[in-house]
C-alpha cells in the first residue's frame, strides 16, 4: 500500500538557494561536501548503470506469479532478490519474522430483497476479456488483511467514505449503524479507520466498495481499453489498525522473530490493532444491487456517486448476509537484508527499503519499485566492483508482508531499534512507478535534500527530475486553478515543489514514528485505477504506467544518488530551519483552531517559544553545517540526535507505540498525517486537560531539540 | 418555458426599510399610498377568496390533454379560460395571431457503429410504468420548436453543454465540428444557443439530451419514483433564435394578424430568428448509445456526465443518421385577453400574464401559473362584485404559443406597441408552482415593490410569503457555503431576499425588453425533473409539486396583490434609486472586464457621470414619491417616461428588436440576463469601435432617464 500525503501547507525552503545548485547538469557544490567534485564523479559513475531494459525484466520475473505475504511465490521473490543482492556484492540474509495474519477461507457477500430474492451473489471474481492474468488459480480472493471471521446478516446504512463527518451526518439524519452492515465507498480516509469508527459505533460489520466516481470510469476509460478500474475490480486492503500500531498483532514494540514465546505475546485476536468486526472489500459491479436496492431518504447530494441511479442511505430495502471465514495463523514472512559496511561512520546506517509481497501481482505496489530498488543495486553494484567503498554503511531492506500491515519493516525496525536509533536516514519507496509524475514526502530537514538530488538525476524525457517534477506539479496546480476560477485566487506563486509530509501507508512508519530516523518517500504517480486488485499486473503496467522502464530507470537513479549522497557527505544535510519554521506554522494553526473551537487552558506561548528557540539555533547550526569542520562526526552526531529528541517516550495518547511529537498517522484519516498530533488530536476531542498535557510534552521535545542544536552550534 | 436567472450581484435596496413595513400581517403603510388602511381591506377581502381546491380542478381541466399551441386541444383552454374571465367579469376576447410554426411529421435518431451496426434507433417513446398520461396518441413526439427538417448522417461530436467556451475547448483539442452532428448536453445556456454556435461553426446537425448529472437520477429518484427524470424523458424545447428576437418569425416588431399579408412578412424560412440547420432532442436513454460508442480522445474531467462509463469527445465509433421532417406552416393561435377599465387612469394598463399553450400537458409549465390567474381573477372578479372598481386599467392576458418562441405574447404587445409605451407595469408568471420555493426577478425599480407585496401575502406553510422566501434563500445560500467549506468565506451577510434579473425565457421579453414595460416575473420552485416532457402532468404535479394545491393558493395571492397595489396605487412605487445604483455596478464591472481583456477605448466615465446624475436625481424624486402629492399624474407620467428613456431606438448591434439599454437576454447564453449588454457583449467580442458606440448610446439612454427624472423631482 501507499498513498503520499501532498502537505497543503506551502514552505518555502530558507535554504533553497544556497542549497541548490544549478538546474540542470550535475551540481557545482552540493551541501555538506568540502568539495563536491569527487561525489559528482562517483554520481555520475552511478548514473549510467540502472538500466530501463533490466528493470523490465526484472518487474516481469517479481510479477510472474500472485505472491501474498507468506505464500511460496512470496518466498521466490524473496531468493531472487537476495540473489540480486548477493550479485552487486551485498551482505546479504534472508530474515524471517512469525506474523499474525489471516488468509480467506471462504468470503461469501450475497444480497436479497425484502422477499427474499437474491440481488446479488458474491462475490463476482475480478475478470476482464483480454487480461491474461486474472484468472490465475493461485489469485487470492478479494478480502481485508486483519478482519475477523464472522456471518453477519443484518440491513445496510450507506455510510459515504466513513469519516467521522460522515457518521456525523447520519446521526443529524436520525439513522444509527448499530447491529447493522456498513456500507462505505473508498476514499477520503484509510480503510481501517472506516471499521474502526463503525466498530466504535456498534455496527455489526462493514463492506467497503470503490465508487466509479472515485475510482472508475467516471475518471476515464477502463482497463484494459484505459488505466481505470473495471466492474469487478477489487481493492483489497488491511484494515489493520495501523494509527494504534503496525506489525505484527501480538509484538507491539518487539520484534516478532520465530522463537518469541507465546507468553511473550499478546492474544493477537483480541489486540489493540485488531478490528473486532468483520468487514470485506467488494466490486462496484457487486455493490451497485445493494445499493440500489436501499431505500430510506435519499442521500445528501454529495455523497451520490457514479452509479447510474438515486443513492439512498438505507436502512431499507435491502439485507445482506456476509459469511467470512478466515484462516488466521502465525506465518513465516522473509525480509532481505543487504548491507554494504561503511569506512568511517559504520554505525551511521543509511537505510533503503522497499516492500516486496503484494495482494495479488503487485505490478505497480510494489513490485516497480523492487525493480527500481534492483537497479539501484545494480549501480552500487558497479561502484562497489570498482573499488568504492561507502564512508556509512548501507542496508538494502526488501520488506514483506507490509500489505497486511508494514510487517516486515516493523519487526526488522523494532529487532534493530538500538542500532537504528543513531541511523542518519530511512529511504523508502513503495508505488515506484504507477505513471510519470514524480512524487515525494519527506521530514521538513530532508525536503531540501530531495530536491537536490532530483535536480541531479536526468529525467526520463530530458531535463532534470526536479524540473519535470515542478512542471507535472505547476500543471496539476493549474488545472486546479481552472476548475477553480471562481475562487479568484491568483496562480501560485510558490516558486518550489511541495513535498508532503509523512502520514502512513507504507514503511517509513517504523523508522520515522516510532524510532525517529528521518526518512523520505519517493515514487512516480499517473491514472491508476487498479490498485490492489488482480489487474495490478504486468500487463496493466507495460500499457499503462511505463512501456519502455524508463520511469523505471529515473526512479533507481534518484534512488540510488539519495543514498550515495547520504552514505558519503561529510556534514549531514539535515536542514533545521525548514523544520523550525515547520513547526511555528503547526502551532498557530493548532492555536487558531483551538480559538475557534473554543478549546480553552491552553497556552501556547511556551511551545511557540521553544520553536522560536530551535529555528534560532538551527540557523546557527546551519552556519557552522556549511562551515564544513574538517572533523564532522560530533556536529554529525548531534545533528542526528535532533530528530530522536522529537520523539516523547511516553508516545502519543493510546497509542503509544506512536513517539514522534511532530508527525503520526491521523487516529480518525490514518494515512494522511496529522501534524503535532497530540496536541491537535486533543483539540479535536475538545478534551482541554488531554490537549495542556500534550503541548507540555511537544514543548519538552521541542526544547530538547533546540538544546541540541544549540550544542550543536558551539 | 422559463428560467429565472437570479443575480448574482447583491445589492441592498436603499429603500428597503423606509418603503416595507412590519414583517407579518398586513402592513401599516405602503410607499405609494397616502393611507393604506382603505387598500389594506380591499386585500384582505381579495386574499380571501383565492381557493386552494379550485386551482387543482382548473389545473386539472387545463392539463387533461395534450395542448400544444394551435391544437384543437389548445384552442379549449382558451375557451375555458375566456369563459373564466367572463364570469369574473373581465371584457373578455379572444385574439387570434398567425404564427409560423411546425410541428413534427417524422423524427428519426439512428446511430450505428463502424460496422454498421444499430446501436440506437429512435427515438424511444417517452414512458414510464405507473404513469396514466404517457401513452396518450395526441402526445407529439419530442422534437425542437423552429427547427428545420433535415437528412443528414454525420460523425458525432460530443460538445459538452455548447457554450462558447466548450465550442473553445474543441479547438484546442483539434476537434472540428463541421460537417459533424453536435452532440450537445442541456444546462448552461439556453438550447437555441448550442444550435446558434454550432451553426457557425459549420456544423450539420444538432442533437441536444438530458445528462442525468444535470437532470436525472444523479440529483435523486427518477419519476414515479420521485422528482427527477427518468430515461426516456425528453426535454422538448424551441431552437428559435430568440435572442435575435421572439414571436413570429415573419413579423419581428410587427404584429401577425391573420390579414397581414405575405408581402409584409418576411420569408420564415429564411428569417433571422429561424435555424438553418436540423437539431433535435433526445433522452439519455438514447443518448447513452451513442455516447458509449464515441471514440477519440477523453473528455476534460469537468464534460464527464453520470452515465455509466468514460466519455469520449470524438469524432469516431459511431454515426448518427437524423432524418427529420417537419410540418411547418402558419397557425393560428389564440391569446384571451380580459379587460378591467380603470376610473381615473384607464391609459394606465397593469398588464398581468400567463401562457397557456403546453408541449404536452403543461402542468408545471404553465399551467400551475395559468391556475394560479385564475383564481387571481376569481379573486378581482370578487371584488368587482362587491362593487369595487380598479383606478387603472387591468389586462389579464393568457398567451399562447409561449413555447414556441413567446409568439403570442409578442404579437400582442408589438400589436398594442403605442398603448404599452405607458403602460405601468407587466407581471409575468410561467412555471407558477413546481415546488414550495418562492422566487422572483424583476427589473431593479420593482424589486422592492416585490418584497412589499410578499410581505403582505400569508404563505402556504403558516408566517408571510416574504419571511418563507428568505429563509428558503438562506438554506440554500447555506447548502452552498457548506459545499464550499474550503473557501473560507463568513456566512452570506445580505439581510434581503434576492431578486433576479430578467434575461429571457418567458413572456415578459417584449414587454420589458422591446417596449420598457416595467416588469416582474414571479413562481416558486422545486426539485423539477420533468421540464418540457409528457410526464410534466397532473399526476407528477400532485405527487412531487403541490398535493394539496395551497402553493397554487399562495402564488395567486401574491400575483392579485401585485395587480391590485399597481392599479390602485397614487404615486407609482417605482424605486430609481436602487435602479441608478445597480447601473453604476454593471458599470464598474464592464470597465473592470474591458480592463482585464485589454479592450481599450472605452471611456466610461460619462457613463458613469450620468448614473451619478440618475442616482443623484432618483434621491430627490423618492423625497417627491413620499411626499404624496395630491394629484400624482404628472409626476406618475414621468417615473413611467424614465423607464422608457432607457429604451434605445436604435436597439442591439445586429439584433435591433431589442432596445432596452439595461436587459436583454445574452447572444450567447439566451436565458441568463445580460446588463448594459450592448457594452458588455462588445467587450467579449473584443470590438472597441462597437464598444465605444454602445457605450455612448447608453450613456445617453441614462441621461434621458436622468433628465426625466429631475424634471420629476421639481
Amino acid at each position: 500500500m501507499t498513498r503520499r500525503a501532498l502537505a497543503s501547507s506551502l514552505c518555502l525552503s530558507a535554504l533553497a538557494v544556497t542549497l541548490s545548485a544549478q538546474n540542470t547538469g550535475a551540481p557545482q557544490s552540493v551541501f555538506g561536501y568540502p568539495d563536491f567534485s569527487a561525489q559528482a564523479k562517483i554520481d555520475q559513475q552511478f548514473l549510467a548503470v540502472p538500466d530501463a531494459k533490466l528493470a523490465g525484466e526484472e518487474l516481469k520475473t517479481l510479477t510472474a506469479a500472485p505472491h501474498i505475504a507468506g505464500s511460496k511465490e512470496d518466498h521466490d521473490t524473496a531468493l531472487y532478490v537476495a540473489e540480486k543482492f548477493k550479485a552487486a556484492g551485498l551482505d546479504t540474509s534472508i530474515v524471517t519474522y512469525k506474523a499474525w495474519m489471516n488468509l480467506p477461507k471462504e468470503i461469501h457477500v450475497t444480497a436479497t430483497d425484502a422477499n427474499g430474492k437474491v440481488l446479488m451473489n458474491g462475490p463476482t471474481p475480478e475478470h476482464v476479456d483480454g487480461d491474461p492474468f486474472d484468472d490465475d488459480p493461485r489469485v487470492v480472493t478479494a478480502f481485508n488483511g486483519s478482519s475477523p471471521s464472522g456471518d453477519v446478516t443484518a440491513e445496510v446504512v450507506y455510510a459515504n467514505y466513513g469519516r467521522p463527518e460522515d457518521f456525523k451526518k447520519l446521526d443529524d439524519l436520525g439513522i444509527s449503524v448499530k447491529g447493522k452492515i456498513v456500507l462505505t465507498r473508498y476514499g477520503g480516509n484509510f480503510r481501517g479507520v472506516k471499521v474502526y469508527i463503525a466498530q466504535e459505533r456498534g455496527a455489526a460489520g462493514v463492506i467497503i466498495y470503490s465508487d466509479p466516481a472515485d475510482d472508475g470510469y467516471f475518471k476515464g476509460d477502463k482497463y484494459p481499453k484505459g488505466p481505470y478500474r473495471p466492474d469487478t475490480g477489487v481493492q483489497r486492503g488491511a484494515v489493520q489498525y495501523l494509527f494504534k500500531y503496525p506489525g505484527d498483532a501480538s509484538t507491539p514494540g518487539t520484534a516478532s522473530t520465530p522463537d518469541l514465546p507465546e507468553s511473550q505475546r499478546l492474544n493477537p485476536a483480541t489486540a489493540p490493532n485488531m478490528p473486532q468486526i468483520p468487514s470485506t472489500p467488494i466490486s462496484y459491479h457487486d455493490a451497485a444491487p445493494i445499493l440500489a436496492a436501499l431505500t430510506g431518504p435519499n442521500v445528501p447530494h454529495e455523497w451520490q456517486g457514479a452509479l447510474p441511479f438515486a443513492y439512498h442511505v438505507g436502512p431499507g430495502g435491502v439485507k445482506v448476509h456476509m459469511d467470512l471465514k478466515q484462516d488466521f495463523a502465525y506465518r513465516d514472512i522473509w525480509d532481505v537484508i543487504g548491507k554494504i559496511p561503511g569506512t568511517d561512520w559504520p554505525d551511521d546506517w543509511v537505510v533503503a527499503g522497499n516492500h516486496r509481497d503484494a495482494w495479488v501481482y503487485g505490478a505497480v505496489d510494489p513490485n516497480s519499485g523492487t525493480a527500481a530498488m534492483l537497479e539501484a543495486v545494480h549501480g552500487i553494484g558497479a561502484l562497489l566492483k570498482s573499488g568504492w567503498k561507502p564512508k556509512r554503511t548501507i542496508i538494502f531492506g526488501s520488506w514483506d508482508a507490509e500489505e497486511e500491515g508494514l510487517i516486515g519493516s516493523t519487526e526488522w525496525a523494532e529487532d534493530n531499534a538500538a542500532a537504528l536509533s543513531h541511523a542518519v536516514a530511512y529511504f523508502n519507496t513503495d508505488v515506484g512507478v504507477a505513471g510519470p509524475n514524480f512524487d515525494a514526502s519527506a521530514v521538513p530537514s530532508l525536503k531540501e535534500f530531495v530536491r537536490v538530488v532530483t535536480k541531479e538525476v536526468p529525467a526520463a524525457k530530458g531535463g532534470n527530475v526536479y524540473d519535470a517534477w515542478k512542471k507535472s506539479q505547476s500543471e496539476g496546480e493549474s488545472r486546479r486553478h481552472s476548475a477553480n476560477e471562481h475562487l479568484g485566487q491568483g496562480a501560485h506563486q510558490n516558486p518550489d515543489v511541495e513535498i508532503g509530509d509523512l502520514g502512513s501507508g507504507s514503511d517509513y512508519t517504523p523508522f520515522i514514528q516510532h524510532l525517529g530516523v528521518p526518512s523520505t518517500d519517493i515514487g512516480s504517480s499517473g491514472p491508476y485505477g487498479v490498485y490492489h486488485s488482480v489487474f495490478d499486473n504486468y500487463n496493466w503496467f507495460i500499457k499503462n504506467a511505463d512501456p519502455t522502464f524508463i520511469y523505471e530507470q529515473q526512479q533507481a537513479r534518484v534512488f540510488g544518488i539519495e543514498i550515495l549522497h547520504m552514505a558519503d557527505t561529510d556534514v549531514l544535510p539535515y536542514d533545521y530551519v525548514t523544520y523550525g519554521k515547520e513547526i511555528t506554522e503547526y502551532l498557530e494553526a493548532a492555536k487558531k483552531k483551538a480559538d475557534e473551537s473554543k478549546v480553552t487552558g491552553l497556552d501556547f506561548a511556551p511551545a511557540l517559544a521553544a520553536a522560536k528557540h530551535f529555528t534560532a539555533a538551527a540557523e546557527a547550526v546551519y552556519k557552522k553545517q556549511q562551515s564544513l569542520p574538517a572533523n564532522p562526526a560530533d556536529l554529525n552526531t548531534q545533528l542526528r540526535q535532533v530528530e530522536g529528541d522529537l520523539l516523547s517516550q511516553a508516545g502519543l495518547p493510546n497509542r503509544t507505540w506512536y513517539k514522534h511529537t511532530i508527525y503520526a498517522p491521523g487516529e480518525y484519516t490514518g494515512y494522511a498525517a496529522v501534524v503535532i498530533p497530540g496536541v491537535n488530536e486533543a483539540i479535536d476531542a475538545k478534551d482541554s486537560a488531554r490537549g495542556a498535557a500534550q503541548l507540555t510534552a511537544l514543548t519538552e521535545a521541542i526544547n530538547r531539540a533546540a538544546s541540541t542544536l544549540e550544542t550543536a552550534a558551539k
